[in-house]
């Protein structure tokens, strides 16, 4: 399949995992747009793509901050110029912070670094891309799609997990607004359940799948769905799946 | 039934419905403490309660500011110096505020809004009165109580609610986390999800609900719910009940 | 509380648990009938009520046989006639037959005791019972109820539980279908998950239960929140409550 | 790609939509085995499937019934010998039949077609493909599967849906079992929730699509997303999507 020269792909929240297997796996159709805070965190997987022949550009941008974004949008404009949003990947966990503890050892900041990476990222995401996507549905190949990554925290609190839960399961219900929204205007908005921890090489934040190698999720499996998600039919979307590995208990 | 010297009940956002309808209701077993951002907004129901030979205290404080509610609490001890909580409400409900809107035509100010009043404030509440509960497990007539005031965005995203239904379902899921933190410690955390309008003389903003007022619940109704929620046996807690007008559709 | 000389209330499925339980609560207000398969399974209940002034009765039917159900309610309108029906209890648990298996060791006659007693019964009992709590619309002192005994398992499968999973969801779902159309008219038809086992000397069949009687349900608070759902103002009806110990994990 | 001279498929319920579409769609992998009550629903889709030079047959079986199952199966090793399963799609829908009625209006027959349809159909179909997938778990070029067709009804309720829903619902939730029990021994269970009427000459019975074709769901779609199911790698497992039509309200 040829890469698309008049559509191209983003993904906010690019690491080891489930953001760095989706930007290669959408590179393999359209040029992709990696955000992250810092380029440590995309400049291999840029370089990666690039070398394969396909096209990547990184931009350091907090997605969470307003701003940032725009001018992260601008960039895009002037580097991409005429290309035309296809599909955009809401990718960024801010789970990994300490702030798994029990709810009154908790502060207020631990809160809002949850809020912020998970609802008003999303929001301020959301209202870039949305407008652009609107722009797509005619001529893009497959639906414009907005993919959120959701984790088990988005239907489920828990002793340790209340603010991160908080953060997660209004992101999930923003994504399902938007996606009763967006959908009757051509827009797929979809959201994934990750339900459990990623096969990266640092992945020791998830105590519950620690041991063998076969209960982890390979973040390529991940890219794979967000793939097949973003080419549904219009006639058939998701509006939700989950993913977990065959072992895992739920 | 004599009012309790030893225990009170608090409730956070008292206006004309549910805030003020609970207060009157724990007002039968024990004093009441009625926390609002204005004066306004309990100082008739705390004349009406303290006229009827029970006691209840009013509060300006805006319970989504940790400084002000620590405040309250220490005005709270002067007040009713030695008495324990036994129950705490958290009605605060920034729903009727004019969010309800596209969700390309919100501001950040209006996420911030829904976040403050939904999650943040109970997150507050949370910290400021479930130590305080904790405390009453031995001693109070019926299993200390957190109950938070839901709505059918707690579940549900859609078109016009995205910020609202953000942030009443990360509240309810927090609430969920306290409960199963909190539950195995003898303090009681249940959610109610008020599905329809209340029967208030300015309940103008619920359009579904216009026309009869059969079609309103009522906040004594809802009152008499959570009076029930707090005096549930410790061997059979709810965590989730649901509240709607016989003749809703659902 | 003078029990009623209009209205009664009939209970269907008693052992020693929520049967029992619910039949003496309602007592207090209302005439009881028993229903059971067996009379060893009522007669103790029906004596104790008697015994204390109030009033119960007895009768020995296979609740989920239509013909045996229909014989019932001619020979309830003979044993208390013009009597009319306020309260309905459906609380037959076909669960602690040998049916927690693998599902490969499962027969289809273990798929049918389940399907039998959980949805066959309740459709059966819900044929009967609700045009009688239709003509008690106008008149009853509370919202005339068909109340409805679930489980954990009516909202989750497991590998021990397939065929009473199928069961209690189906049943589930079947209570809140009526809800949805007889609630506009008035019939106030609520679902309650028991999520734990229940205290009674018996209760061996719920391994998770073991040990302390702490983390056994009272069957009296059960029947608590049985009335409380039938005492609800039609105002504010709960469609669905849960109900476990504090200690329960969920 | 070669189809496969080692595995095949099945899809049980076969008639013009979802059974037709998954059979063509599988059979680009594998031989497929079509059953269906009668012949009229299967021969084209095999003729058609076999004229495309892949293989197909059809057998004349009633799966909800355990004994014409079996002779099926023993069918199959006779007409493809030495092939191992790799994908079994349970499909039966008898949801046209004219049981949408208010509740007082159904009869125990149109609870029985339910239950037979959705729960023993599922139970006894479980039970013969459930040990065949086990075996197929090495060597199989996916993981093998069993994918369950859902709909709306397997979620909620509703006033003219009490019997389909409940057969629905308790399908839905064995077939939840079914995955917890399976998945770690490496078959997947996949449950589809189809909201929405599928796009087939005949489809007059969904009055909430009636009107313009954009509102049906293309049965390739639907196809399409059974097979995605099929391939997805064993470290993420979908147990459950959604599918519906772009304009759906939902």
């Amino acid at each position: 399949m040829a890469v698309s020269d008049k559509f191209y792909a983003i993904v906010a929240g690019v690491g080891p995992g489930t953001g760095r297997s989706a930007a290669i796996r959408f590179s393999e159709a359209y040029p992709v747009v990696l955000l992250a805070r810092s380029p440590e965190s995309y400049k291999d997987v840029v370089a990666e793509i690039n070398k394969g022949g396909r096209k990547a550009i990184g931009i350091t941008a907090d997605a969470t901050d307003e701003a940032a974004l725009k001018a992260a949008f601008e960039t895009i404009k002037k580097e991409i110029p005429g290309l035309k949003l296809a599909a955009a990947i809401y990718n960024i966990r801010p789970n990994s912070r300490p702030s798994r503890k029990p709810f009154l050892e908790l502060t207020s900041e631990d809160l809002d670094v949850s809020l912020k990476g998970n609802i008003h990222g999303l929001f301020n995401f959301g209202q870039s891309v949305i407008p652009l996507l609107l722009e797509s549905v005619e001529g893009s190949p497959h639906p414009p799609s907005l993919i959120v990554t959701g984790a088990t925290a988005s239907i489920r609190g828990s002793k340790l997990w209340s603010v991160i839960a908080a953060g997660k399961s209004g992101q999930r219900i923003l994504a399902q607004s938007l996606a009763r929204e967006f959908g009757p205007q051509g827009v797929h908005v979809a959201h994934a359940i990750i339900d459990g921890g990623i096969d990266v090489p640092d992945a020791t934040y998830y105590p519950r799948n620690e041991g063998t190698p076969e209960t982890k999720i390979s973040p390529y499996a991940i890219a794979e769905s967000y793939w097949f998600l973003h080419t549904q039919h219009k006639s058939a979307f998701s509006q939700e799946i989950d993913l977990r590995p065959f072992i895992e208990k739920f």
